[in-house]
């Protein structure tokens, strides 16, 4: 089956020269980054966080780029059936196919000049905010005119339905306030609070309504984006996406998850515990129904017996009571403005916010990597929080990734070492993941990707 | 608590003999009209069927209409807290109180020079249908520029957890399909399409998603709008209601539903099987899910057994597959649009249907009345669907509407007379709406308001 | 030659009573003004000024309003060419035709109910300014958001090149400032602001700018709209014009003009001179070029020396300064709007401005009316003011409209008496207007349709 | 004075190391480029033809740019008065002040990648033609909905009265057929069709009229945008320019003007006598009112006795017929449509059309250049074309350009060589251009540039 596909929302127009970089290189990694991510889109709404299920099951889908009189066209071949309604591809899936062409052409003409030229160099810290920065702007993700309203939902994909429920309803309430919500674009988290968020929007007659979806090439396929979102972007790796994250939240909001929500929270920690930070104005608060009470008190003692009581300055936790999430939020807006207006900074992206390059640059979750981590005290807690963080990232990357789960089929589980009650906490924490089936989607056994060597 | 509310939509400029209107009869039915459907607005959501209870719940609230520089204002006195968030009112209920005003205005100001003046005799067919047209156009329901696609959905208000969930695939797959509702606007099949097309339509980045609630005086306080009705009309009674919903419906789909749904299907064959109706196309669907397949069964059997067999030639049951229902309707505009343009008729308001006077006159269920209904065989079968039409009608409202509630209190119940075999097939229906919950939301016991004379 | 025309901007849904009404009438009153008007619009931008010259020219031309499946359609029989470009009508006046149709039916359904109900009594002042405004509100042209913005600009259609582009500059400075005209919708000072003001709107990127053309059937078919009118409303007669004129005009401004323009001044001090209006700001400036310094010297000396020096304090004449008249307006406006917010007025429609019975009920020139016009002293200036304006306007009607020049021909010249003093006065102003060319268009010569009985 | 100026239309987010680059080399070339430019666009409308004059009457002008927390803000220092009403500045400049932002910046991203890596190199013409497409798509310039409606007005900037007249009605004419029109944007003829057309369009109610202003560096002081430019676009040179011209154009009309027309014309000839482009249909009309019927005979006797007979294949000459011109211009529309339909060429940009190098590289006016052109018959008549096009492109230099201007300061006039025939032929043209004031502004006596060596 062949369809063609127009394009809706972005990259209406290519040069001949474009075109080309996606055609003669029909080989190459390019055109496999896009053909891939083109094909979790079109996935959109599969329940599924294997890459290497989704990949295998559509081994006979190829996608083309063609020019035409009327602008550029994309050319289907095989694609999924669910991606279509009587024939005709689901708009909210078109669009997203071309911001899929629209950032990896971006990505490429930008990294094609790094490292040779003054203007981008991506080991400097400044340079890779810059390109973070490039990214959104030309995803028209960076609105001027409008005041600080972007809420990032973090947490698992891999949720119960309680819990589920609980995210649907501070969405709600997030959309009833006309609060915009940025999430990782997979279900769970993902979805949840902006499925609520919707039907906030529409009892407010909030035609704006933002649903971004961040993600990158490594976990596209994973977690393929959820049908409500209507602004995807695609990151060129995981620390990026982050700081993206962070850079466009006006507040963030955690709800219960597995390792990837611990990363996610290390991260953050690791930010707003650096002394030059001391200025800003993030709300984050955690989250979840009176059945994830636990989670968050286990949570909580982790981040307090490694990074340290200080931590709790920087979050709020409130159970079951989704109405007050979104109140706390709203009303925690207008100072971010005022803190914004104050250092200078634009509402739409927070140049000021200090991320040190411990954060910034990429983390390969290679074995002597993860090794080599330095998981003791004796450092300044945003330190740790750093390295933790990266602890974490390898585990996702062992647990759901393509390249990492190779690395961990041909060398055997990542080996862990660090301080004993540190070590002896982050076991029981992952742990606890495991038992409340928070690392993988329920129906299939969890295999841990790391030992911890206390 | 006093509250002022600016418009939204509609009516941002009154005259002042149009305030003078609203004020100098503050003692007025016109005024109580006023001031109870905007109750009802302000109540939307809430689940409940019964006005009194509604009506009795907030008898300290007050509205009143203010001229202000920049336009009316509403002033609402001790309104529901429901409708507001963090102190302000929910824009959606905002339009709506507007749409009220807007409403109750021009219906009045029509009807004023009603009977007196050639322009409008409201007991001429023509008439009453150019009123009909008159209030969809004030209202701006009448899009130009669109080709067909409004489903009207009729059904129960209660409904069970099924059947709601069904409604709501039903509605995903006709947003997915770029279909527009038009319901009762109460809670059940009223809002369950609703909420379905909301995301199929956000899927396709539909933006112009029409959900519209038509509703009349006797029935809103009762039924008061769901949340997501954003184009709400008030239609001053129960027959302009009903033909209202036949002339802007491109195609009709009938959920499970109790006397009220009956009423409708019996009104609508009352039309349909009128030879001078024999070129129309107005596709109707009947469905639901497996677990309604019975209800189905013994309401195609009625039909079939009191109008004929012949009344089959007009609707389909589709039983448990929402994309198919979706699919036939979608299938059938183009022949809706054909049709019209044959006949040279709006696509937005269906003039060339014909509806015969028994059918558009309104019925005033006394115990009189009831009694002298026609339910007997030798008569065509559109006259007898209208008789039954009418029948039904009083027992909706014997059960929930304010007036019929006073009459069976005062005058016992309704007693109808007719052929035995036709009153027999009567009770067996009406048995089964009273055993499945059909006739009132679950919690109140139902006494029946009507006695059948076999 | 027969075309078809689809509805641009209003009026896309007509009842078929509506229809009826224009057709069935086919010869009557209400067909005649229809196709009269329609005619006049078609003739956007044509030279003339005689309603007789520009009727017998298109006998032969004919209008229907037909209902298609798509809305309404006119049906032009034998239009004048001119209204086309390569076959295909102009859209400016595609949009006029149907505000037309459009303000007929509405005066017409209200007008049929007046006099006959309390909502509409039009011997009522209230009642007409409320009628006034419904037919503003109608055609849309109250808007709710916007600040004061509106400036009415009079004067002669028939004015020299020099005051021409005066006009036209004034209205570039006034479109600079993003200020909007409205006009009596003829030619001359009609269209230069007009004109002019585009320039400046599209200098200012400000899309939004509104030419409104204000005008009634005796005039249109002397004055066809110029094509640059973008909101033409046709009132009902004189007085209602002149009244709708300033209750939407946040500032006015008058320029060279002949009997019309004072007639208008005259009104207008018959409002402003009112005790009861001592509160209202509106600015009010005479203009013209340095040439035009004369003609505005004797206007003045004509107002003191009959309403008496005191008329003064409304008005201030401005010469050959057009950017300092745009800044007088603008500067102006916050005035206007903050004495709108004092008196809770709104910003749209003046409806606190006091206009008193004989400035508002019709004035029929008949030879009578004329000659007992009270034009002496010994009365209130704002009284001496309404009847001078009535004067006026009777010589008006006598050199352009139909039935005034019909009368004349009949029955001789209007006889005007008055105090001896004032009627030299006056006839040296007549006898001004006639030598410098402003009683019609050069190219004809002027006979009077007055004589002053000194 | 100082003041700051927020973005309108673009270039409303800037990265800090895009701030930088305008900053730290604020003595560089690329700053002195910037605010030469934006002096030239405050200057927008006034009268002048020197780009020394302009530049030496602002020399204490100063710009900067700043970002702030609600994005970029232009700060401007002692800017020219006339820039601003009432002390804001026009709404048109601003636009355009952020256009020659948005295009220095993004054509020196663009070139300073070029010559090092594959994706650009400017000796390529392939290369060329893509940076010429990126930085009009990067400008919004290339609409994809549209069909065919651009047509490229040439012609001089110095015209006399009943050209410039000519001009506008030929504008109003395409106007009203709702065509759009590209200039060089400066006054003259560069203006006149534009203002004639915003005419057209408004009575069309085309909202979306295009005035596009393509300029370069050079040229751009000397010519400053008219007002009426919605679109002001900076190619980097003029061989850049004129291909843009060429690529968006849809029809192209030439008025009379002076050596730059001769220019365009012999650049567009050199174009469409290249047999590879023997399929492309690009209708070329020349016109005039009947003042100017000799100026387009002798330059149609230039061409056909230079590049010979068969050039007046591709062009028409219409003499004093506005509405004929535009006709002409409308009905080719539908063929230019299918015909980038058949080769399956991009509406908005003309791919296909064949511009060899000798048209594209930037020729540099050196007195060697000039002399070393190649001015004789036995060549192809596109290649004499192209030559010709040298020698005239040189010419304008020497008259108007600081570059050219500086060089025959130096080193005296420019010889040029050729075939006697053909050098007086070129003699006579230029003679002509001298009498009839086409060289420069009138009011400033001209001194030729160039000496015929026969």
């Amino acid at each position: 089956m062949i369809t063609h596909i127009s394009p809706l929302g972005s990259m209406d127009l290519l040069s001949q020269l474009e075109v080309d970089m996606l055609k003669r290189t029909a080989s190459s990694d390019l055109y496999q980054l896009f053909r891939n991510c083109s094909l979790a889109v079109l996935n959109s709404g599969s329940q599924t966080d294997s890459s290497h299920e989704l990949l295998s099951r559509f081994e006979n889908f190829d996608i083309n780029v063609l020019r035409r009189e009327r602008g550029v066209k994309l050319e289907l071949i095989n694609p999924p059936e669910e991606a279509f309604v009587d024939g005709r591809i689901i708009r909210s899936l078109q669009a997203n196919l071309f911001a899929v062409l629209r950032d990896i052409l971006f990505v490429n003409g930008q990294l094609s000049t790094a490292g040779r030229f003054h203007q981008l160099n991506l080991e400097k810290s400044a340079h890779i905010t810059n390109l973070v920065f490039s990214i959104l702007r030309n995803a028209r993700a960076l609105h001027i005119g409008e005041d600080p309203n972007m809420v990032v939902c973090w947490g698992g994909h891999s949720i119960n339905a309680a819990e589920y429920q609980y995210c649907r309803n501070v969405g709600t309430q997030l959309g009833l306030r006309e609060l915009n919500i940025c999430t990782g674009c997979g279900p769970g988290v993902m979805e949840a609070p902006m499925k609520g968020a919707a039907v906030g929007h529409a009892q407010q007659r909030y035609r704006e309504g933002r649903f971004i979806g961040l993600t990158e090439p490594s976990i596209i396929a994973a977690e393929p984006p959820n049908p409500l979102v209507n602004e995807l972007i695609i990151m060129p790796d995981i620390e990026k996406r982050l700081e993206a994250f962070v850079r466009i939240a006006h507040g963030i909001i955690i709800f219960p998850g597995g390792v990837g929500t611990a990363e996610e929270l290390l991260y953050l920690l690791g930010i707003l515990m650096n002394p030059e930070n001391s200025d800003q104005v993030l709300p984050l608060i955690l989250t979840g129904p009176k059945e994830s009470a636990d989670y968050f008190r286990v949570l909580d003692e982790f981040i307090v017996n490694t990074v340290g009581e200080q931590a709790r300055r920087y979050y709020r936790i409130i159970i079951d009571d989704a109405p007050e999430v979104a109140r706390q939020m709203k009303k925690a807006m207008p100072q971010v403005k005022e803190n914004r207006r104050e250092s200078g900074d634009a509402y739409s992206f927070n140049w000021s916010l200090r991320i040190e390059p411990d954060l910034q640059v990429p983390f390969l979750p290679t074995h002597e990597n993860m090794a080599n981590l330095n998981l003791y005290p004796h450092q300044s807690p945003e330190k740790l929080a750093a390295a933790l963080r990266r602890a974490f990232s390898g585990i996702v990357a062992g647990n759901v990734k393509e390249v990492g789960i190779r690395e961990i089929r041909q060398k055997g589980r990542y080996k862990l070492h660090g301080d004993p009650a540190i070590m002896r906490r982050m076991d029981d924490l992952l742990q606890g993941f495991v038992a409340q089936h928070r690392m993988k989607l329920p129906g299939t056994a969890y295999i841990p990707c790391y030992e911890i060597i206390k």
